[in-house]
């Protein structure tokens, strides 16, 4: 795999990524330790930590931030502002007060299955598993799995079939 | 109009946009293909998209986004980390699985009217209208108008108001 | 104390910031007229503004806006993409239509206990005390205090056993 994007673009750190081919990444990115496959477009002020494995096609739009532990599948739309999480009790510190280590939590590991939409101002806990083609709703929170082809909305997030019938 | 800001500041991509007289943009932005009144204040980590239209004496403040599609009329505030939609139905790809294009989807426009106020972290889906000195409150997700002088909250917003009677 | 963090990174605006020992601050960051204690880490992306008192060993992640009026004090976690803010009712300008200034709002402090967690996604409203070590969920909306040690959770934020009881 190529080691650079294909398009060229300022303010860039990308240290230890492995891009597909015809990968673009925009300006304000700080890529490290990840893979990104063929053809997916990466906006401006994301981060993806490493070990996150983002698959071909996708879109990762501007301000997200993609964690250690999460795997997002081809053809894949994560919006504006998404957040991803691997840690369910984040702490600074441990309960001596020394800064965490590795050892200090455990990492929850997330998917976001084939083709799945997940709107602007997401959250993601960890955890969780977002099936094939299922479209979150912007400014959800998605506290568990989502079924595929679900669309689910609100905070935390539930399917928006359950909401009308309840109503 | 002149093509720069009045201020100097390092890290910023400004390309192809109509600046009104004594506008203040911050370091870390990308600005491109839009125009912004006089006066107007952007803050840092703030992207605002082709198209987009921001009036006078407004302040967008840091880590929003704003897409094709928006009008933000005179005087308007826009906290941080809000965040614009133009397309209700995103996906990375087409049915067949091949990239998206200009023809693949439908933009849906978005106009804040004068004098309003979108409080921090708030989600503003496509296709609605914010009315004059209306106020969102900070967090909330907006998925229909708000009328003039309204102030709305949570997800999804609601006029205050309503949710006090109801309860 | 230094003047600058203990680590090297490429695009920080660091102006008046009084760092303590072995702090690490990543790229893309804009820092002024703050201070940061003793091995804190303060990741890409997040802006710290004038006034805001960071304590020691804390965690400050990715996105993260914290403005003039925010305390936080040691061994607190900020996840990714949390706003602050200090002003209740935000506008643009004032009601005769002029760019507000210094005088024309009330700052409303913040104060973040010692070794609280906040979640990723989370708004913080102004006036707010979270309590030592107390979790606010991620992509809650916090609009009054939290005790110490309580878990709070959604829109607005409420103690996770209350909602358990409704339920």
């Amino acid at each position: 795999m190529p080691d650079t994007p294909a398009n060229d673009a300022p303010y860039r750190l990308l240290n230890d990524v492995a891009f597909g081919r015809d990968v673009v990444v925009q300006a304000f990115t700080n890529l490290y330790g990840c893979s990104v496959g063929d053809e997916t477009r990466i906006g401006p002020f994301v981060e993806i930590q490493r070990g996150a494995v983002i698959g071909a096609r996708c879109k990762i739009s501007s301000h997200t931030f993609i964690c250690t532990g999460v795997e997002i599948e081809d053809e894949a739309f994560v919006g504006h502002g998404v957040m991803f999480i691997n840690d369910r009790r984040p702490r600074a510190t441990t309960d001596e007060g020394a800064l965490q280590t590795d050892e200090d939590w455990v990492l929850e590991k997330t998917v976001i299955e084939r083709g799945a939409s997940l709107g602007s101002g997401a959250v993601i806990l960890c955890g969780v598993r977002v099936g094939e083609r299922a479209i979150v709703g912007a400014g959800a929170v998605v506290t568990s799995d989502v079924p595929p082809g679900a669309v689910v909305v609100g905070s935390p997030a539930r399917e928006r079939l359950l909401r009308a019938a309840v109503k």
